[in-house]
């Protein structure tokens, strides 16, 4: 059991972009071979090329922050799944609570992007609809309640119960999707949280982007996470 | 006055990605050294830093397809303008018919990309839309009957007068910008009648990006652009 | 186990409106008096005074058509639920294909409206949808795929696995939804083989809309709904 | 030149429902007896047919909030222009800040409407983009800074000169559109003030619908605008 870290870069500016993107790139680098946990970076569309150019060779994967449920085609300003998947991307984050989605798209894309081979992290709000999103088989779901995404109060502090109903929810409607913990994560004790409450890891934006030096947030976060993993497995035995 | 080729990838599979894209931008890169052409590509958002790369130090411009009306920061998946300019776009094309946009987007866009240098090509479906847009002050209109777009059927030949009106109204409420005709330029001729209808260029999609040989088609529009307007002059002295 | 007749007048013209809006509501005024059956009309929002005034002390029931995810207020041309109440509608559709939602905004609607005494039936494109919608608790569940809407091909007939599929998802996630058929639905058999096939009635729209005498088909519709029923309890004892 | 004063109820509740919103229409059918002013009530969809019913036979007027650019068919949820001059309405709001779109629809709105024999107020957000709509020939235009509106801080104090900046960029590219002033107006003196700066009339909300009198409010602003129209006939002679 390996935790997961998903980097979403925003479009803070400047840290989302140029360089600012690939000194995260690079500090995900130094932590994967550290750490054994797996790191997922989700740049802005206009950054995945050169992030991906910067971790290749590494177990780093990265993500586009968002797909649009479109067909190829005559359509302008909008990045259909086979353009990422020719990118080389390795999945997609949908449904992030800035960028919402119908119903009947984020099963659309689920589908597609498993028949293209990329993985879907899907967000919700509430455990309900991390629920039933599960139902739509995303390899892994983050309950974010909006109230708290980017207050740099975690979710695992404030409401440990919304992580804990939704883990409940989630295993039982579809127990193969990954369960993932976010809004306000910002600390490496968040992530321990988090873990121990029953999740496989954190979706975690502004406090590595912006962050002064992105490597010892990190580095923090997955030293943290592999603690909580640890523990948790030596409750179990 | 120099013709205007301006080139829309769209997001064909797989012609508007990857390889296929630059070979777009290489053939666009010779044109423009055999005739004294402008020349605009827009890629998809995720090939914008390698189409830049591949005509740096060239005269060939890079815009983006469409940005998005919003402001740096905690935004997933969308592209504000501040973005675009880090990766070093020229400009950007904004309300294509397959994009609209809001009537207050558009103003906040134009005045925004203005601010930080970059150049607006806005499109419009009528001519009475393209005059509203005109007087926000972008540096390029493209007036496109929707119904023709993707259809082969140039509006140059169907529906010369939507040129002459556009060129027209637009001239009379801001003499500023200048008027692109869109919408089935499939042709060398499609290109030459509408720089003689008055306008400075063509905005064009599949008949470059899925064009068996892109440089050949790029070629013979640029060379009857030339031909449209050194006639133009001519009639003029 | 009463059957539901569910008629979504959408917004043709002029059978949606005026004159011809009430004449649909007299014909379901005159079936619920004759069949034990649930009546259930879905207005435009600008009808939706009139249809209810006409339909006053019967067992017929207005929903509306669709509700906008937004608190009461400085909201300009928008009807949140509390307006709705204040009418006295009896519920509303949601999330129908024709106007999908947001999952966030359909878990929104659904808890409001309960609050507020609204029952809420919510369409779905596909049985998974189907199944993640009844996990946010609506009152019915109505799965469409769209590929039939308005086609008069029942989806009784060319799609019976997907009204199976959906019965048997939605029973399991959340048993206290019921599963109605829609699309296509023209005639009383194709009510009578929905209700066979395991779900509790229907979602019409244009067979009885632009019928030219909707009493004949809602009537028929009603007619083989009851026997459906009355040969399912037969059955089952 | 006799001045307007047009009601936008918004969607406050209770105030701009059921007897509220009938109440609303009453102050206005007292005023318009009292003052020689043109009233404009625009309450939301589901209350139009009570007011139309309220205040036929006056020479109040009601328009919808907002409609949507389709046309009638299959389609849920969405009201189009035929079925509001079924209704009986007499013309429409478009583009308010709290509900734009798109300038292409702007545009189909407006021509649709006049061939209907609807009117047509749009609004704007600044003077350019009032400009731009101006060209597309509706036949009011109310320009709102957003920043002021629902304030209580009247644009005719705060920010004069984008009531000036207005009158005279679309009297230089549209004679034949009115002009009025919106956002913030709560008084008397603030209609008094933007008919002194060049405006036709007001476009007020809160002030009106959420008062405790609504007929005291409007009386006053009937009663200011009546001086100013004077006031400014008199200089002219």
């Amino acid at each position: 059991m390996r935790p997961i870290i998903v980097v979403n870069y925003k479009a803070y500016y400047p840290h989302s972009f140029g360089k600012h993107a690939l000194e995260i790139a690079r500090a995900a680098k130094r932590v994967i071979e550290e750490f054994d946990v797996d790191l997922i970076l989700a740049p802005p569309f206009t950054e995945l090329y050169r992030v991906l150019m910067e971790v290749s060779d590494t177990r780093v994967k990265v993500y586009a922050q968002h797909a649009d449920p479109l067909e190829p085609g005559a359509i302008t300003g909008y990045i259909p799944l086979e353009g990422l998947k020719e990118l080389g991307v390795h999945g997609l984050i949908i449904n992030h609570s800035e960028h919402r989605l119908k119903l009947a798209d984020i099963n659309y894309l689920v589908k597609k992007a498993h028949v293209l081979g990329l993985e879907v992290l899907a967000c919700a709000d509430v455990p309900e609809t991390g629920g039933a999103i599960a139902l739509l088989n995303p390899d892994m779901v983050a309950v974010e309640p909006p109230e708290l995404i980017g207050t740099g109060i975690s979710v695992s502090k404030a409401k440990p119960e919304v992580i804990t109903s939704s883990v409940s929810l989630i295993n039982r409607v579809n127990p193969s999707v990954k369960v993932l913990t976010g809004a306000g994560i910002s600390s490496g004790e968040d992530v321990y949280i988090a873990i121990k409450l029953g999740t496989i890891g954190v979706l975690v934006a502004s406090a590595i982007v912006k962050a002064k030096d992105p490597y010892i947030v990190m580095r923090e976060m997955a030293s943290q996470a592999i603690k909580a993993v640890e523990e948790t497995i030596g409750t179990k035995n």
